[in-house]
């Protein structure tokens, strides 16, 4: 195995390609055959963490005893249907974990974002083997995109949690803040989840209230990316500061501070005298950087 | 009780002002000093109906009997904290309600919002009072923002489902689908949750390719919106389709077509030959419309 860094144009675990073949899911006689195919596949995985062959995912061919109530149909390629086994026993995927975002670094984007996807719904199934609802059991249906209740019947979907992740702008200077369990040096956008009954706009305008005391108009949608840790949608977005005061809610941030445009440039070329640490090609708060100077020219 | 209609120049449940007062909710102290406060309201419901008083929703004093365990802090505005009371047995929200449609379109915009986020909470809370991951009860924290497992202690948060809602455009046409259950004569933007592993543009590609069999390309955000049956995040786009053939997945749609600019100004003003009879200003779908409109001047 001999891999060599690729460099990110685009936000981690974005691009994915796979077919995801829906219409076979949700069709039993489809997804019987899928199963029963010779050429039926599954992705390797250590626990949550990624498997490299070459700069590919690990796959193997599905194993005679398979049974399907035990693997998540990922989609269908080339080479034919892919799955995933079911893990009950995998570490909550709630944490980063250093293996997956190296190897991750190491794969073209299309094999980390089947990943992405793959490592979310194991984490899934293994985080909700139980029925909200009633507390009974649940099992897998349609090909793992489901869990019903074994006694209230209800059904259960893959969580997907939407997370604002946002800079501030003000004239020639953008709002960065430092969580406590950032490597040393490390600054990045702010972030935080959506609430229920607000938009993305407003939980941009609310995140930056709460965390930093200052008000913004004007957010603008830059790009989005899905982050596996276990399953959040990052929404990028632009906003514009109505003054530079900040009041720094300190149980979310350490510390939070105004960087220009010349600040920025160095901390993303990693310059010695930066005034912070980027964060790496990987997170979408890079690449919000980078739309930002872009924007300015 | 004397209501006019408002004209909606917002999707429904935008707009929101209550601060939210995130700091309180996790602060024990400060969370049970806003219970107790005497001005502490809580806001009223009819099952997970709105109830109106005035043009305002209805509120009323926390009862003296009131326990903190029962109520969801949705905020403190000028009159004081104000609260939601949970309801185990409220029948599930996931269903639009005609009631809640007919009220929301009477109430200012913020009324609306501060419904919309207030029903989604009480939902999640009476459909999930068991834990996922073990099986057992958990209880309500932080001021109703959470529920903790009382085994396991596995901590949940409230869902926030995003969804993507469409338009595709190919030169002087847009794409509207129906869906059986819609009302007669109606169509709509083609929409379909967010999965886990895609980014919100490969989610809006992935659903027109699956329920239309169109390819797009240039996907752009629009516009989002909470809507609150039970719980998602709307994210409008529009995107470029590269041919119009269209190939309905038809458990998803019952017929979907193109129409041009004229067909969707009739559509929008109601006009009796209009091709199809337009979502209200409540859908987001109704916002795309006229923000396709608007961009063609």
């Amino acid at each position: 195995m001999s891999l060599t860094p690729m460099i990110s144009t685009q936000p981690g675990f974005t691009g994915g390609i796979l077919d995801r073949a829906d219409q076979v899911r949700s069709d039993p006689t489809l997804l019987a055959e899928a199963f029963a195919d010779d050429r039926a596949r599954r992705l390797l995985l250590d626990g949550l963490d990624p498997v490299a062959d070459g700069d590919a995912l690990a796959t193997e061919l599905l194993p005679r005893y398979a049974a399907l109530d035990d693997y998540i149909l990922l989609g269908i390629d080339d080479r034919g249907p892919l799955f995933v086994a079911l893990d009950p026993d995998v570490p909550h995927g709630g944490t980063f974990s250093p293996a997956a975002w190296a190897l991750a670094d190491m794969l073209p984007p299309s094999e980390v974002a089947l990943y992405g996807g793959a490592r979310s719904l194991v984490d899934w199934h293994a985080r909700h083997r139980f029925c909200a609802a009633c507390g009974a059991p649940t099992a897998p249906e349609k090909g793992g995109w489901s869990r019903r209740c074994g006694r209230c019947r209800s059904e259960h979907f893959p969580r997907v949690d939407p997370v604002t992740i946002m800079l501030a702008e003000l004239g020639d200077r953008v709002l960065v803040g430092r969580q406590p369990r950032y490597p040393a040096g490390r600054y990045s956008a702010l972030a935080g989840f959506v609430e229920p009954g607000e938009t993305v706009e407003e939980a941009v305008a609310r995140e930056l209230w709460e965390e930093a005391g200052i008000r913004v108009r004007n957010v603008r949608y830059v790009m989005s990316q899905p982050w596996p840790f276990p399953s959040s949608l990052m929404i990028a977005c632009m906003a514009e500061a109505e003054d530079d005061v900040l009041t720094i809610d300190e149980t979310e941030l350490e510390h939070a501070m105004w960087v220009d445009a010349a600040g920025i440039r160095a901390a993303m070329a990693g310059a010695p005298d930066a005034p912070f640490t980027a964060p790496p090609p990987m997170a979408i708060a890079h690449h919000l950087f980078v739309h930002w100077l872009a924007e300015r020219g």
